[in-house]
């Protein structure tokens, strides 16, 4: 399969680490809004060639930025490519979508959006979970792992030079969460910690504004901790992440039944990238019966993502 | 949706309970080959009588034994009846695939054939895992859980009265699985641990013969614990079940993701009868779309199992 990226920050780097060493890959070009010649690698091509691409290209990878990147880029996109993006604005996930499948559709295209573990893996399993033990709770525990939106809030505070976030779900409340019988909200199930580089004489009013920051810190139990930009650079450069979702289901007679998901990832760009790639492979499957529209893990058949056949599939898992 | 049951033995009685406490579903029958009178039950019918309630039941869920039942009932019975099962002799899947699969699409049926959490969820998670993870290492682990073969191994034993045996996964090498980059035999990872009442001065022969038993006890750590009669009965009803499949691949730059699915099941039966019947509802889902034959939780949309439809699951779940 041939494939090209949109975009080189973390994701785009990861997929293109993952393209080049797996031989059923091919990877045409990475496409950056910079001037590729800055880079000094020929797998950079401006993204204003594009559509000069148009033929080569069987799945587009789209590593640009939720927030505004994608709406405004995937729906151009598609017109010319089957695409894949890690959409994750849940809110806008529903108009999203059937703008996706109104032009995916129009032009004979295949988008697979909102991929990734969450969106992604996490709600398939919260999916499957809660239509298999219809009545119970689910829970999601993100986990130890950098937030990104949090970790910029603490660098918009006056006086921060560096900072990082980590959520962390308490443990005693996953380790209990088969007898807990509820579902808790995301305060009372994490702690946040910061680590921040900042002048010494700033600690004490940056303290007061990260804990005083409503809706990101406010409501949770906050630990902050004021480190040396030495320290930042040595400990804080990996991206690991992860998380739970746990479904625990009562069946008959008071027993109870605990299904649960669990992430541990070193790097998190690494991973959704990894999800990512899968992906194409569904979106090629899709391509070959004609099936266009735009697609989610929520309705993929499973097979799908590991480019065989759905008999050697059934033969080799079931 | 209309439901039958064949077979009423613990599968059975869990299938039972959980559709008549779901609003969303309708026991029509239990079909039974023992004599329907006996249980002075009106929802009990003979098999015989199966082909009046035609027309009547939109799914029938079978709850028969897998070694000898489903492959001879299943084929007679998909010829006018939607069926799910819980096939689960991994060797003859494949076959056995292709059998249902030719009979249901000559009479436009759907079979969902071999689900339940192993082969079943398991299975889904064994292939999403390595169609992400590609390069890496996948392990399973079963249990703490009663295995119903190596109980029945135990209970052939020559002054054996009552026994029951509890597959018990290591649990340092659960812990420790995403730094040992291997994939562990089933006797490496596992424990055998067996309850047995008998005489007391058949307890060294009966050991001996447990130990020595081939492929059931041989190459396992095995532990053999004498219990009176009414320890037994006391404390060695229950069906607990349950396990982990755990794919740890390798991304890049020596990073590790761990992708772990966990079951803990105070009853094994309740559980298997929740997934087949969410099974049912991926049936008329492929009823509905004129889909027949046989499919599996591996070529399953997952939103199928809600009932739901597919925009509304995507608003709700992504």
């Amino acid at each position: 399969m041939n494939l090209g990226i949109v975009g080189y920050g973390n994701l785009g780097k990861s997929l293109r680490g993952l393209i080049e060493r797996d031989p059923r890959l091919n990877l045409v070009k990475v496409f950056t809004r910079r001037d590729p010649s800055s880079f000094n690698d020929e797998i950079m091509e401006s993204l204003d060639k594009i559509l000069d691409y148009k033929e080569e290209i069987d799945v587009l990878l789209l590593a640009i930025g939720s927030a505004t990147d994608v709406p405004q880029m995937a729906p151009e996109l598609i017109k010319n490519f089957n695409t894949v993006d890690a959409y994750d604005n849940h809110a806008h996930i529903p108009e999203y979508f059937d703008q996706m499948e109104k032009i995916a559709a129009e032009n004979s295209k295949v988008a697979f959006i909102s991929t990734g573990w969450d969106p992604g893996l996490f709600s398939l399993n919260r999916l499957i979970g809660e239509s298999i033990l219809v009545n119970g709770h689910t829970n999601t525990f993100w986990g130890k792992g950098v937030s990104q939106g949090h970790s910029d809030a603490l660098r918009r505070i006056d006086g921060v030079l560096k900072a990082v976030q980590y959520t962390i779900p308490k443990e005693e409340i996953v380790e209990n969460i088969k007898d807990a019988k509820q579902d808790y909200k995301s305060y009372e199930s994490h702690d946040r910690l910061c680590y921040v580089v900042c002048d010494s004489e700033d600690e004490k009013r940056i303290y007061d504004e990260i804990v005083d920051m409503e809706d990101y810190f406010k409501p949770y139990n906050t630990e902050v901790v004021f480190i040396t930009e030495e320290e930042f650079d040595r400990d804080h450069n990996s991206m690991p992440h992860g998380g739970h979702v746990i479904r625990v289901g009562e069946t008959l007679d008071d027993n109870l039944a605990m299904y649960k998901f669990t992430l541990e990832l070193d790097s998190n760009p690494d991973f959704t990238a990894s999800v990512m790639i899968a992906c194409t492979f569904a979106v090629n499957k899709y391509v070959q019966n004609g099936d266009f529209g735009a697609h989610t893990v929520l309705d993929t058949p499973p097979y799908y993502y590991s480019g065989a056949e759905k008999k050697e599939i059934i033969a080799k898992y079931l």
